[in-house]
C-alpha cells in the first residue's frame, strides 16, 4: 500500500512575505518556525541526532536544540530546507526514526498568544524541497486558530483548508483520513512539502496556524 | 532546575459526561480520545513497547496500534490511565523514550471535522492518575478550535484556559512558558493529568479541543 514517490523537485526559492495592511514582519516577529523531535531507536541514537543536526544547512535559521526538541526560527523555505536535511539524514542512518514536527506562524509565544496587532495574515510562498530519497508514514493535523476576533474568518479558512486538502492530493503523496490526523505517505521531502504548503496557505487567511506531525521512517511494522 | 515532584493520588473516578441540550453523547461519539507514540531509543525498542503496551489496562478503551502511532478511544479517565501506565512502563525499562501524545475531543474524522450538531462542548471530570515514579519534560500546546460558529466563544473559551493555566499552576508540576509551547517538569502523571486536566477543562465551553504533547524521559542531555 506504499509507494515510493518522486518528490516534486522546483528550484528553492526565497519566500515573499508581505501582509495587506502595510505591515511587514521579519518571519522571527511574526513567529514563523518549527520545533522537531528526532527519535532514533538505536543504542548509537546520540552520535546519529547530533550527525543529522551537524550536516544541515541552518542558513538564515536561529537554531536552539533543548532535552525535549529543537527550535527553529526563520523564513518557511529555510526552515523546511533544514527540517527536511536533518531528518532525510537521519533516516539514511538505517535506523527506525520517529520524527515530531510542530509548526507554527503567527504566534511568537507560549499556551496563550500575543498575536501582531490587527488579526493580519502574512502571505508567503510554498516552501519547495529537493527529493529525499527516503520514504516515510507520516499522522498529520493541521490548526487554523482563527479565534481572536468575534467574526473569526471561519468562511476564508475553510476555503484555504480545502485548497490546501486539492494541494495535498497533487504533491505525488498518498493521502487517507483517520481518526484525529490524515495519513501522508511518500517520500520524505514530498510528504514535508505537503504539510508545509497547507500549512502556508492556510496562513495566508489565518493569522495563527499550527500544524503538528509524526514521522515514521524505516519502521519494521510498516513492510 | 528539575524537581521531582510527587504527583496528585486521588482515586480515580468514573467521568460524568453530560451535555447542555439534552443530548448525552458517548465518548467514542464524541470522538473523545487519543493517539500517542512511544519512541524508545535501544535497540531492543520493539521489545520496551510491546511490553509498555501489553501490561496496560485497556478496559473500556478500542485501542489500535498502527505503523507510527496507536490510537485509543474511550472515556477520558479510561485513556489518561492507559496512556500513563503505557508511557511509565517504558520509562522504567531505563532507556530514553521519547513520546508523543495527542488528545482530542468534539471531532471524530481528519483534517476537516464533522462535529456533532449545535456546537455544544461535553462536560467531564478532570482525569486523576497516581503518582509513576518517573521524571518527565513535556512540551505542550493545547488548541481550542472555537471556529466553528458566527461567534466562536472566545471570550469563554480564554477564561477556561486562563483556568486551566491555574489549574496547572496546582499540580506541582513546574510550568514553564516557550516559544509555541509550554514546558511542563514532574513526575510523570501530574504531567499528563495537567494536559489532560487542560483539555478537559477548556472542553467545557469549546467543543473541538485537541492538546500535543512530545514528552521526554531518561534523556543523557537533562542532566
Amino acid at each position: 500500500m506504499h509507494t515510493p514517490q518522486t518528490a516534486t523537485t522546483a528550484a528553492p526559492q526565497s519566500p515573499t512575505t508581505f501582509i495587506d495592511e502595510g505591515f511587514n514582519p521579519t518571519p522571527h516577529e511574526f513567529g514563523v518556525g518549527a520545533r522537531f523531535t528526532l527519535a532514533v531507536m538505536a543504542e548509537n541514537f546520540a552520535e546519529v541526532i547530533l550527525d543529522a543536526l551537524r550536516q544541515a544547512d541552518a542558513t538564515g535559521l536561529s537554531v536552539t536544540t533543548g532535552s525535549v526538541s529543537t527550535h527553529v526560527a526563520g523564513a518557511e523555505q529555510d526552515v523546511m530546507r533544514y527540517l527536511a536535511q536533518v531528518i532525510t539524514a537521519a533516516g539514511r542512518s538505517g535506523a527506525h526514526v520517529a520524527a515530531t514536527v510542530h509548526l507554527s506562524r503567527g504566534c511568537p509565544g507560549g499556551i496563550t498568544c500575543d498575536v501582531p496587532a490587527g488579526g493580519a495574515a502574512l502571505r508567503s510562498e510554498i516552501p519547495r524541497l529537493t527529493s529525499a530519497g527516503v520514504d516515510c508514514v507520516a499522522e498529520w493535523a493541521l490548526y487554523p486558530l482563527a479565534d481572536g476576533g468575534p467574526d473569526g474568518g471561519s468562511a476564508d479558512h475553510m476555503r484555504e483548508i480545502y485548497h490546501a486538502i486539492d494541494h495535498a492530493r497533487t504533491t505525488g503523496v498518498t493521502v487517507t483520513p483517520d481518526h484525529f490526523v490524515t495519513r501522508l505517505e511518500g517520500d520524505l521531502a514530498a510528504v514535508l512539502e505537503t504539510i508545509a504548503a497547507a500549512w502556508v496557505l492556510v496562513g495566508r487567511s489565518v493569522q495563527h496556524v499550527t500544524t503538528h506531525a509524526s514521522l515514521s521512517i524505516n519502521s519494521p511494522s510498516a513492510s
